[in-house]
């Protein structure tokens, strides 16, 4: 699924943003001035309100069925249930074709509920590989996704002019487009994402309350993915739990080889695993 | 163990730093100013070439015994088990009266050693809470230890002109002084620094290959204790089993805790615990 799939005309394009946490509002203030009209929808007050005063869409609601009423492109920016949520309302609210993407964190779920659209809907799942621990729009950044993989998942149904759009959106906010399958990418991001929150959130829950005054970069480090939105965490959870439990299990294993060679107390055992370690981090992060 | 230990005539001080790595040399650049003469040692070419480089000692030289032969102060910045040797070593080098403070990763085993050291030695053992993954001297910065705690651990024969000596080198890099028992030091630090950076350690090792293309921001948080130095993190583990191996207990308890409520898939519950996650973490990182 590799390629390029042409130009896609932004300047002319009105785009509809359903949420604008952290990603929609990064990806808002990346798109604003690239785009030919912005509506944004969010169910929050506050992010309203700042929205209006960075003055970020040429329309801010609280309806999402105001927002995506003359748009060609509806990104939605939600967790992952509240997407499942907005793709069974959307045939309600617009009767005229219209690209869809969302960028949440789990893809099968999202394309499956994408595959039920009516024909007039062009879907694609989407999930740009960026972040931070503090969420919300207070905190977004157009340079975001600069150098970022955005990952795609089209649909059978998918049109090239919809993985246009895709590739264009990637481009305009700085990232590189991979396509994936969304089995396989669930599968992966298990790994290298739900799984280490998971293993963040058993640190911070591992810790005895005197260790406070002894936290160091690295403990900060290592427990950050423990301060993301439990709410989010919960539907990226509840739509993987599969592939969170395959990721789990090879790390309680890595956990238990690391043990045992600790318990043995032979240096020269611990020394070749901690130098395979120290080799695999700087082969991923030189 | 709190209060002023008054001050200490630093401009007067002739100080050797046994070690030109992340941390002795972040120290020598933080102190070069502040002192009346800095001697360096470090075995490796390149650290000295470097120190020479940026003219940051009096005197830069393979040779240990001549860097503390004038020194009031002497400074032993090497892994754990380098700063036994030293110890063991000093004695035969120096005749007269001189401060010891080292700046390893564990205390217990050290203190213990500095305790054997002939009267005319005035040791506390140290350990700034500060550091990166990326190791030597190349890396080092003087700011690195600003606003950190710098965590000192008295012996019974520490005098008040050590104590004070010690409370002078964290004011004047910046840090902030924290009194402790070695033991205690060394069980909370089994928590907050060595277990995790055997967690980051089983994270590397747990990820398929074909994860490479996926790894967010929040893997790379996560797994950035498995780049550390796998001598230095050797000397720790080696310096610190019985404590290190209590927190990897707490951990593995805390990750099947997290594993029963994902299995049991109780929404409530699973929710529940998340909340409890980021509750922790925003206690401590807000």
């Amino acid at each position: 699924m590799e390629g390029d799939f042409g130009d896609f005309p932004l300047r002319e394009t009105r785009i509809a943003i359903l949420g604008t946490g952290l990603i929609g509002g990064s990806l808002a203030l990346a798109l604003r001035e690239h785009v030919r009209a912005l509506y944004l929808a969010d169910p929050d007050p506050e992010a309203r309100a700042l929205a209006h005063t960075w003055n970020l869409g040429d329309l801010v609601t609280p309806h999402p069925e105001d927002a995506v009423r003359h748009a060609q492109v509806i990104l939605l920016a939600a967790p992952v249930r509240a997407i499942l949520d907005l793709l069974q309302r959307l045939p309600q609210w617009i009767a005229h074709p219209a690209i869809v993407v969302d960028v949440g964190s789990t893809k099968t779920a999202i394309c499956q509920a994408m595959a039920a659209l009516p024909p007039r809907f062009d879907p694609i799942g989407g999930h740009p590989l960026a972040g931070k621990t503090e969420a919300g729009l207070a905190h977004a950044d157009p340079h975001l996704f600069r150098e970022r993989p955005f990952i795609f998942t089209p649909l059978p149904r998918t049109s090239p002019r919809a993985r246009a759009f895709a590739q264009a959106l990637a481009y305009v906010v700085g990232a590189f487009p991979l396509w994936m399958e969304p089995e396989a990418h669930d599968r992966l991001v298990a790994y290298t994402s739900h799984m280490p929150y998971l293993l963040s959130a058993a640190l911070a829950l591992a810790v005895p309350p005197e260790t406070r005054d002894v936290m160091g970069p690295g403990f900060a480090s290592t427990v950050r993915l423990a301060g993301s939105s439990p709410r989010m965490m919960l539907d990226i959870l509840m739509t993987n739990l599969d592939a969170v439990l395959e990721a789990l299990d090879a790390l309680q294993d890595a956990l238990w080889e690391v043990r045992r060679t600790l318990e043995k107390e032979r240096e020269k055992d611990l020394q070749r695993l901690l130098q395979n370690v120290a080799q695999r981090y700087w082969a991923w992060f030189r």
